[in-house]
């Protein structure tokens, strides 16, 4: 029984997520393991509640990482905030939402749904109307659809929600870290995200926060929860004081994590947006030059997840595939409906940098030319140079 | 918002887990992050489910690692092996027992239990009697009681289990890597495990193995698995050639387990096994020479969990937190009925060294000293080395 020695190639994560991690990260998950109880490891996950809080703007007690990926951190906040007869309404305009759905449902939940185009928002006519139609415990939606690169805003549903006595639950996987969000100020009651995306952090932990009324909700169920690993009120208790054991913690992601909030609070929340903001901005008026169209309506595009449509006659396979193998740069085809017609360009965390921008983009010209797209060389780059220096 | 850097002490993990970890797993789990789709990380999902199944001695197609800890590997055996409304006879002598009662209510199965003091396990008359009272369509019992030191064999039993038509669920969370495990042989139909035991890896990530008549069951389900997360039916689609989405793998925890495999198998399962004895029979002897006993029926102890009476007129507090902070060794206190009364004193994975038996026997020697505790100093490391030497 032999397998080969581990040798991972070097690459440029401009993808879905993951993203690029963090040199700082990657050294901090190879230190040295100590146990889950001991006073070191305490303190470790009590720093890094404080430093998910700042960064998700709550002073939520019950905010903590669940051991387990972004799509656990999905399950964590449906599972705890649905009982079995509730009604939940669940917002789709891509993936999430449908995944969102199957997740509730499995839970027990009644679910109903509004949809809209992959690619547009909810507005908040059509969150009442939803409301109105379903009378919902608990609405879901996702603030970054990383399906369609489309953004929802989220305070100005918040209020809707709150006046028909419902929960808010928001997907924050690829939004949280790239730009603000604000659970208490908005009145978000369920929030939760993962590692991979804009944190710059392997995937592996979803942070997840339960507002006052969720965590009401939560003390007085009838039924206890589902999922026994993800039960919240028992989670509860092992993040809290008692620190009542549970599980065993996946102590070098949470050394991980730890490591890539210090890097973010350390650059500060507000030129950690900008510079997703403005890396975005140059990618897009490079990819103007070539023609290139966003899939999102253009008021509601995010920057950490830039979804543009492959222009007609370009083989989506071979430019991915040679992005990979002769560039190092990863990218995303397009999910569901999209594969195949979109691409997914990811400047999130340590990715989201202006050499990537610009290796990106003139690799993306040389692959272009070689299928005979017409374009004028130089131009794109020269165009992102312009936002940068500006 | 500032947390201090991340300087973890450096420990020997001699607890019930997380274990000491290999120092090549450590580089390993810090080397550069690829896309969970990346040509090399499907390459090294395949690699890694081909040593799972060779540790596990198993054919099974549906063998791989959950993205979460052990509990979730125990969900994951659970949720996917039960229906709402299925009979599961759960067998209860320590802690994990009682957990596994818990995860299978919530999975919707009517549990019932049969029950053993703890540190002494089930004959294949309890196993018998028990079908005969319960008619189970699953029964689940645990190899390696952590919370008690006993170790359950495993091939007398199964037989009857399959006998009366049920399928056998096993927890080898401890037990895997160090000590013999014959899935196939022996009848296992589901078994789950974890990480941070003897395999010498950081905690995160639960093997997980299905046989064929649980797979058929699964694909037979009338109702869909309650976790979406730990659905092995759409895990199977991710795992197996089709490679369909379904969560953002945990990357570099999959680069710690992949390592912490391969270390394993060069060194071979049996020479392993063996070190794991070797190293337990040793701390024994010291053990004796102090007049420390152990908890579980001398014929059913396991190796790698050495759980034993604390002396009367010894403080459990002092002795550990001594051997924490002055001499940075872990050991694992008693839990529920055991607090207090119980040292639990793991020998897992790369813990598993004379170096190790011999510190912690002269730091224990120590400590007892200085609360009056009567002893022939040397004696203990005498008596272990007498074994290590022979």
């Amino acid at each position: 029984m032999t397998a080969p020695a581990l040798n991972p190639p070097k690459r440029i994560l401009m993808g879905p997520g993951p993203s690029d991690i963090h040199p700082r990260v990657l050294e901090a998950i190879g230190k040295d393991t100590v146990g889950h109880l001991d006073p070191f490891y305490l303190e470790t996950m009590n720093e890094m509640q404080n430093m998910l809080r700042a960064l998700m703007k709550t002073e939520n007690p019950l905010t903590f990482a669940v051991s387990a990926t972004g799509s656990a951190g999905m399950e964590t906040a449906i599972v705890n905030s649905v009982e079995p007869g509730d009604n939940m309404l669940v917002c789709i305009n891509g993936v999430f939402g449908n995944r969102m759905t199957d997740v509730a449902e499995r839970a027990g939940a009644n679910v109903s749904n509004i949809e809209k185009p992959w690619g547009e928002v909810f507005s908040v006519d059509d969150i009442v109307q939803g409301i109105e139609q379903s009378n919902p415990a608990v609405v879901g939606i996702v603030m970054a659809e990383t399906s369609t690169g489309a953004f929802q805003p989220i305070k100005e549903i918040a209020q809707a929600v709150r006046d028909a006595g419902a929960l808010l639950l928001v997907d924050a996987v690829t939004s949280l870290g790239g730009m603000n969000v604000e659970v208490d100020n908005w009145g978000i009651d369920i929030l939760y995200s993962g590692s991979q995306k804009c944190l710059s952090c392997p995937p592996g932990l979803a942070p997840v926060s339960f507002g006052p009324r969720a965590v009401e909700k939560l003390n007085n169920r009838k039924e206890k929860v589902r999922s026994w690993y993800l039960d919240a009120t028992m989670l509860a208790s092992y993040w809290g004081e008692e620190r009542v054991y549970h599980h065993t913690a996946p102590i070098n992601m949470t050394y991980a994590l730890y490591e890539a909030l210090r890097v973010i609070h350390e650059e500060g929340l507000e030129n950690c947006f900008k510079r997703h903001l403005d890396t975005h901005r140059a990618l897009k008026a490079g990819l103007e030059t070539l023609r290139i169209e966003y899939n999102a309506d253009p008021n509601h595009q995010l920057p950490m997840l830039n979804a543009v449509k492959i222009p007609d006659g370009i083989d989506d396979g071979a430019v991915r595939s040679s992005l990979l193998n002769e560039f190092g740069i990863e990218i995303g085809g397009g999910l569901g409906a999209f594969k195949g017609k979109v691409w997914r360009i990811g400047l999130m965390g340590y990715a989201a940098r202006e050499k990537n921008v610009v290796l990106f983009l003139s690799a993306l010209e040389e692959l272009l030319k070689r299928q005979g797209y017409q374009l004028e060389p130089g131009a794109a780059v020269a165009a992102a140079n312009s936002i940068f220096q500006s």
